[in-house]
């Protein structure tokens, strides 16, 4: 493997020199080989976990104590289901539910539950992402959106199409670092394209609606 | 069609009478039929309207000027292709592109286009949501997830999916101004939940990668 000094890993990481200075002190960043007194020689392994760490901390916006918590999970060579769940957990943070949805949080608790087992998914229970999904359904329920509770099957099976996805893009990273960057960026920066793109679809399929024939005979010869 | 109070009104929309008046005042809500020199009655399209605007200002966040804008969309008995174009252009606003993908915005425009075309989407190429497509899909070259952009046509068609049911739900409502509060909470609410459920979709098909054989294997008797 290719080593460089610090200089060129500043550049090739397009971060300044201090930076990385205090990742190193921080344990953040693992030690290069020393060459000199005063010089160490680092490889692409540092390259990639401060990729790593500039996603978590800049891209993500996540406070240190965040950043620390994944590289250390990182570190101890985990399953990328380890990884990604702590990632999750620290990309995803805790909201305390609101008094006005209290009162539906057991029962949506058992929507999204039946849902989930319906659909042979293996996800933890006591994850941040499930006590999410409970929130938002009982958010639904309380504004009276019943309708897209009931279609809570057909969203997860969309969503299982889009999780899907990540995964394998992820799985295809070499390194841990450089697939638990890939899930950092995949949940910062997919998430917007997602959205952007569901907005599209309801232009088309509003568009659709209001216009049946086009989208019907498209095509087809008069 | 039942008349009600003032007083009433503001019970079933969870609004304090002085924020129902101000309202008034400002000509977000249509005036009740006079009753006396000081009192009117008001009916279900008032409390409906009066739903769009708390959907509007108080869970979407937004100001009063683009819920003005909204309402007066609604006012004017537009499709609900219409309707829902400014709802979205009022939700997701614009944001300025920043230096480092501006780069990549012509390439990412023409990634998107020949996506939507391959689709047959009909979708507005000038709206912000399209914008927006565009800005994450330059946002994620620049972060080198190209892998994520390559996949941009599957991820279009999971999102097809997902607005297919936004639009299912909404066009089932009684009234332009139900239909737009269900715009609003399905963009507002109904995107935590997906993001979760994608979240959670994400955890079983990591696990499913750790072992296959489970994943597999189920409901196959040995």
């Amino acid at each position: 493997m290719a080593e460089m000094r610090m200089s060129e890993l500043a550049t090739r990481a397009e971060l300044p020199v201090a930076t990385i200075k205090y990742y190193l002190r921080e344990g953040l960043l693992q030690p290069g080989r020393r060459t000199g007194v005063n010089q160490a020689a680092y490889d692409e392994r540092h390259l990639e976990r401060l990729r790593l760490i500039r996603a978590l901390s800049r891209i993500a916006g996540l406070p240190l104590a965040k950043v620390r918590e994944v590289v250390r999970t990182v570190d101890g060579d985990p399953s990328l289901l380890d990884a990604m769940a702590v990632t999750q957990d620290a990309l995803v943070g805790e909201a305390t539910d609101e008094e006005r949805i209290l009162g539906g949080v057991a029962e949506a608790e058992r929507e999204l539950s039946g849902t989930l087992a319906a659909l042979g998914w293996r996800a933890h229970p006591d994850s941040p992402a499930h006590r999410a999904a409970v929130r938002a359904i009982a958010e639904l329920r309380a504004e009276g959106l019943d309708d897209a509770v009931v279609r809570l099957p057909e969203y997860a099976r969309a969503a299982d199409e889009v999780g899907r996805l990540d995964v394998e893009i992820v799985a295809r990273a070499e390194g841990l670092d450089a697939m638990i960057r890939g899930v950092v960026l995949g949940s910062v920066l997919r998430r917007p394209l997602l959205d952007a793109l569901v907005l599209l679809a309801q232009q088309h399929h509003a568009a659709a609606l209001a216009d049946p024939r086009r989208a019907s005979d498209e095509g087809i010869p008069d």
